[in-house]
């Protein structure tokens, strides 16, 4: 059983959903790990990681909506405002959302179905560097 | 250190909760590991897993409501609406819900509470033959 | 490699967040664990774990806020009422917030971002003695 660390930096441009699957599937072919566990850990309190559906797009709009309402840009809602208008409601999605996730490998890949897709969601309006901890473990 | 994958069927009959933890537990039993965690992970984004309440099915009842209400089936809401009036809600609930849950093992049993209980969560109307990959990593 | 399992109890004394990620990190250090992942899980259905901001209260203040609104105690609401007007919207929080958090070990730590801090969500009005468990694998 062997183990491996890697920090992945995402560039982000403004609110939304940022397809991440791609580059940890490359990082991951290099491990060389036929069965075994990944995790995925965000460092931050403002961006999310989901899975979801990767075919249309119409899905990710619906869903950025659906966030946006349900945590909407209201400075008289909060009591925290300090770091503008669109922090709350980023600590809000963040607490609704994931911070890590767990995917079994199979084969050397990962478990996931057709239809899932891995994305950084990022709460913020303005561009931010994230970065998201990959820790394998497996044979 | 061993590892164990097993691919789970569920199958579902229409929204609602579905009690998985005692297939999973035979399982587990056959793994013979007594310390480890175990991963639980949905291979969709319109079904769901969930640690609930074991006790009483009123429960269930009202988490259904919460969330048929907080993600209501009403076309006019969202955009992606080619799958039905129930996928984009399927969707947003799979958002607030989990894909997937990592669960300690302790003397070859899940480390559950007494009143935990695992439950998949269908998100659509019609009956799905639903997917969880398990993967057991212990001594 | 190597396991470790631990029970963290923590006291509660109202709704609200508890940060544990102190006690957590004072039994990671008596571990001898360089690299590893750490899984944090919650032995009930009536609170949650969460990985917030740890620095402004405020936004302790506004998730509370937030939860009370979305799930309120309105009995009218709920079919399940024996356990008194805080238990359904408890179950509620419970599945929108988190039972257990996978978390890398890098350089013998947790590897959260500068404003990440760990907390235990109680959602219920009374005093809880909650049970946390802890699992360790890593080298």
């Amino acid at each position: 059983m062997r183990q491996a660390l890697h920090l992945l930096h995402i560039q982000t441009k403004a609110k939304g959903l940022v397809e991440i699957g791609g580059k940890i599937s490359l990082w991951l072919r290099e491990q060389n790990i036929s069965t075994g566990l990944l995790t995925i850990f965000c460092r931050h309190t403002s961006a999310s990681l989901l899975i979801q559906e990767n075919a249309d797009p119409d899905v990710r709009t619906d869903l950025e909506t659906f966030f946006e309402t349900i945590a909407p840009e209201d400075s008289k809602r909060y009591v925290h405002r300090t770091e503008g208008p669109d922090d709350m409601p980023a600590h809000i999605r963040a607490a609704l959302l994931q911070t890590q996730l767990a995917v079994p490998i199979a084969l050397g890949r990962m478990a996931l179905g057709t239809w899932q897709g891995i994305y950084l969601f990022e709460h913020r309006r303005a561009p931010h560097r994230r970065e998201v901890v990959l820790h394998l473990l497996g044979d």
